[in-house]
Parts: structure tokens; sequence; C-alpha cells
């Protein structure tokens, strides 16, 4: 009587080890096997084990996202700025003054680095001529126009297709464990807002990011909301944490970045006392996407994080031997 | 042939229609028929209706919910304040210096009336020496040990038994139609989050409210937030639309408050272009909870709230008439 209950037994057993770890394999096949997939695996299977001693409940599996350089390509310039100058180009006409003032003349005329030399100073100049000035829905209008149409220069693909297979499948593959994955990004929250969901699955609710301020307005006509010409938070670097704790409320479990601006989404990721995922994403493959690093400007990966990395046991992705495929419109 | 198959065709569509209504009924035992409680089932029916003309995608089914005296009492003085003044007590003697400074000396001595005598500088005042100063989850801690232990002044209840149950059946009864449910209230975000989930159901991430500002601190020791002294964002009023686009990124369908501070909340509700529901709970009830409109300072539900309520269609909740139950602790 023994055997014939113990071979079905075992063989379901067997069939159920082999389930999981197919579903890893089928779930992240963009990912080569390395340590960084190994990293991702290990860390998912630990958190989700019923009765294991790192099991998080369903709720606080909290993934946090950069986006520009971790979910999708930020050069040659971030994709925001690209946005930004159309929408100099766009509303021109309606700024004749435009046409003798700096960095907007520049601009028009098709230079780039003389408009950008103003700095910081000139890019916000131009951020708050474009983003602000109009009712919230006229702006989501404009982001949804411009991401359904404007093209990369490299690829001529649309920005929204200079994603990251990889990272697409990573979310996926969160998700599909019960973790609720947000954008946490120094770009505009309401530059992502009206497409991550389209492109990532992430809705606009689990999105932080930097904001100007609003200001209802309820007269005659319908209520609305006006963007002002005002900074009202710059979710980088220390700012991450706090963006994360205004906008989520509890500490991630898992954290994903690719440069300088998310040392501290890390570090605060990391001091929580739940096991966690620490990951940057390095880009050094020139061939199929960009190298660059500490000399960047755009997603400076300077060779402090990187030592810190080490020293703290982040994972280090590299987009060159870690990623089969970087694109979604690569040939697989 | 053909009746063998109609019969048990006719028989499933009224038990599917059957167990609809039941569904509705069972899910909402402490709303009594009428007006309101239809006005909620009808919209809900309409929204889920998949193919009908008023159907709302579930991501989009974004419901809004003020917290004091729409989800909680708020009498005889908000809970936070009572959390506030307590803390103050608790504080005490750390700072020697209080037992001669106002508002902190009325209040030592037990007279709250002298106290805020000061108005809203003096709230602020008391706000501020027990909301900031200390790391976030230190904070944390506090409010949890608080909303724990502290009784209601009346009811000799928790603060958090002290929630309505006709509310409590609503908020399962919209998440069970794939709602997604958001507090969006004057009081302090970070003073509500610590309970919300276990109370009501809804997670940290959905919480929109008053904030301090908070600032990242990491040098030898792990990595905190700290809390500032200083206002960062009031979550009332013309606030609440801002506070919902810079934390959900779309418009509800859905908003319940009780007061003038929810009228912004409503009309930025009603101004969508989906079919909505628009609805204000009345504390009409003396002998069950409270009763107050135009004349009391907390909750103030003035007559110009009133006349825009009949003239947009907002339904008006008689908590006396409306609700067979208002708390959870009373007999059934």
């Amino acid at each position: 009587m023994r055997r014939p209950l113990l071979v079905p037994l075992l063989a379901a057993v067997a069939l159920t080890a082999a389930a999981t770890a197919v579903r890893a394999q089928d779930r992240l096949p963009s990912w080569n096997e390395g340590p960084s997939k190994r990293a991702i695996v290990e860390f998912v299977s630990k958190v989700v084990r019923k009765g294991g001693p790192d099991f998080v409940p369903p709720p606080e599996r909290i993934a946090v996202f950069d986006n520009d350089g971790t979910l999708w390509a930020e050069q040659p310039i971030y994709v925001q700025l690209a946005f930004a100058f159309d929408r100099v180009k766009a509303l021109a006409p309606q700024h004749p003054e435009w046409q003798d003032k700096e960095p907007f003349a520049s601009l028009l005329k098709g230079d780039v680095n003389a408009a950008l030399g103003g700095g910081q100073r000139a890019i916000l100049e131009i951020v708050m001529a474009t983003h602000a000035g109009m009712t919230t829905e006229e702006f989501e209008r404009a982001v949804k126009e411009w991401t359904t149409t404007a093209k990369h220069p490299k690829t001529g693909r649309l920005y929204t297709e200079m994603v990251y297979q990889p990272m697409l499948e990573l979310l996926a593959y969160l998700r599909a464990n019960s973790f609720k994955t947000f954008i946490v990004s120094g770009g505009g929250i309401d530059f992502m807002r009206p497409w991550v969901e389209r492109v990532y699955g992430i809705p606009p609710e689990q999105v932080v990011g930097s904001s100007i301020k609003t200001k209802y307005e309820a007269g005659s006509g319908a209520p609305k909301l006006v963007r002002l010409p005002e900074i009202d938070f710059i979710d980088d670097k220390a700012g991450k944490p706090v963006g994360i704790y205004s906008h989520i409320g509890r500490r991630p479990i898992a954290a994903f970045g690719n440069s300088d601006g998310d040392q501290q989404m890390l570090e605060w990721t990391q001091a929580g006392a739940r096991t966690r995922l620490m990951m940057l994403i390095r880009h050094d493959d020139a061939a199929r996407e960009w190298a660059y690093d500490a000399q960047s400007k755009i997603g400076t990966f300077s060779d402090a994080l990187l030592a810190l990395a080490k020293q703290n046991g982040w994972s280090v992705v590299s987009m060159k031997t870690d990623w089969r495929r970087i694109f979604p419109f690569e040939r697989k």
C-alpha cells in the first residue's frame, strides 16, 4: 500500500518545485543567468514564503523604481527636457518676446547648448514656461499628445518604446508576487502620470515625482486646477525618502535606481528591518544602448556610489552582461 | 425541446438578478431603506455594468472620504487635538518652560478653553510642539500607542471604535465592486496612517491629509526622517482638490464629506465627465451621536452648503433616519 501513495506524492512535489523554478524563469526571460537575476529571484522567494523567517505580508511588499535611466532611456537628454524644448517651439507663436529672450531665443534657433549655457536657471525657466500657466487637464492632454507622437532622435522610436524590457518583466514579476510597484523619480510627477499606466502598468496614484504648485479655481465656469510657475517639491537625492514618506507612508522593501540621485532612496530602503533588495542599473552597453557613468552629466553614477554599493551589498546590474535584450522592439 | 432549455435559463437569470440585489442589501445592513441608500446602490450598479452607458473601468473607480465627522466622530473636539493635548501632558516633564508659557500653561492646568483662547495660533503651537522634533518612526509609535489606549470622554471607548458602522459597510461595498478607497482629510496624514489600515481597511498610501515638512538625515547612525515644525500642506477646502491631484493624480467618481471643508472636493468630483456620486453626512442625531450644523465650530455644515447640495443634486444623509446603527459597538 505504501508505494502507490508515495509515488504520486513525490511526483507532485517534484512538479511543484519545477513549476516554481519555471515560473521565475518564464517571467524574467530577458535577464541572463547570473548574480543579478539570482538576487531578484532569491529575494522574492524569501519574501513570499509563508511561515519563513523572511516572509513579508503582501500590503508591505512595496517596491520603488526610479524612472529616467532605470525604466526608460535618458540619453542624449532627459525625455522631459525634449518635451519642454518641443513645447517651446509649439508655444512660440503665442510668445513673440521669446525671439529675443534667452534661453528661448537660442532654443528657437536650434542651439540647445547655448540655451543650456544658463545652467539650472535656464532649465527652470524653460520648464516653468512650458509646464505652468495652464490647467492640469490641458497639461495632461499636451503630454499625452507628445508621448504618442514625438520620436527619439537616435532610434526614431516613440520615447515610450524606449523602455527596458527586463524592467518591464521585473515589474510584472513583482506584481505577480503581490508587490505594489511605485515610481519614485526626479522627473515631473504630472509628466509621467498620463502614460505610465499604459506603458508600465503603474497607476497614476503610484507615482512619486517632482512637482510644481497647483491652485484650485472655482468661479463662474467649471472648477479647475491651474498649474503655477512655482516649485512645490524636488524628488531627487535626499528628497526621495521624503517623497516616499509623503506619498506612500511606509518604507519600501525593494528599490531600483541607476544614479547618484538614487543613493538616499536605496539607503532608506536598506535601513528597514525586513528582508530587502537594493539594485542599481549600470549603463555599460555602448552598442545596444549607451555607456556612461561618473563623467556623465545625465544619470551620473559616481565612483563613490559604486563604492557604496559594494560596501552595502547592493546589487549592480550590468546592462551589457545581465540583460539579454534591452528594448521591447529588439529582435528576440 | 424549447422548454427544458428555457426554464433553467430563466431560472438562472432570476437567480442572478436576485443575487445582485441581495448582495447590496447584505453589504449595507446598517443603512435604512431610503434615498441615500438607493443613491449609493444605483450609482454602483451603473458604474459596474459592463457595456452600459455609465460603465467605469475599475482603475478609474476612485472614491474619496473625508475622515473627521465622515468616517469617525469629531465631537467634542477633533480627535487629533485630544492626542495633541495628551502629548503636551506626556512631554511636559521635558519642557519645564511650558509651566509659564501659553498655551501650554493653561493646558497643563486642565483649562482647555483658556489654552484655545489664542485661536489658530495657539492650536498651531500645540500641534508643532507635539508633532514635530522627532523622527517619523518615533511619531508613528506615539500615535499607535495613543490610539490603542486613549478613551473618548463621553463613551469611554477607544477613539478607533468611534467609527461609523454604515461607512465601514460602504467602504467594503465599494471595494467589493473594485473601487479604490482613499481618505482625503484636513487631519494630519501621519496621524491617520498608523491605524487606518486596521480600522478602515485603507492602506497608508491611500491617505491624503495635512502635513508638516520632513528632512532626511543620514550621518553616522541609521538614516532617518526628522519631522520639522513647518507646515507643508493644508488639505482642507480648496486644498482638497489640490491634495487629490497631488496624491492620486486622477479625479474621483465618488466623494463623501460632512462639512464646509468638503465643498470643493465634492465640486471637483462633480465636474468630472463620468457618472459620479457626491454625498454629505448630516449630524442630526443628538441621542445616538451629536446634533450640530451651521453653528458648530467643529464640522460646520453651513446653510450655504445645504443650499449648494440641493442645487447640485448632492445626496444628504441624515444620521438619524438613514442609519440604523451608528457605531459598531451598539447592539444590533
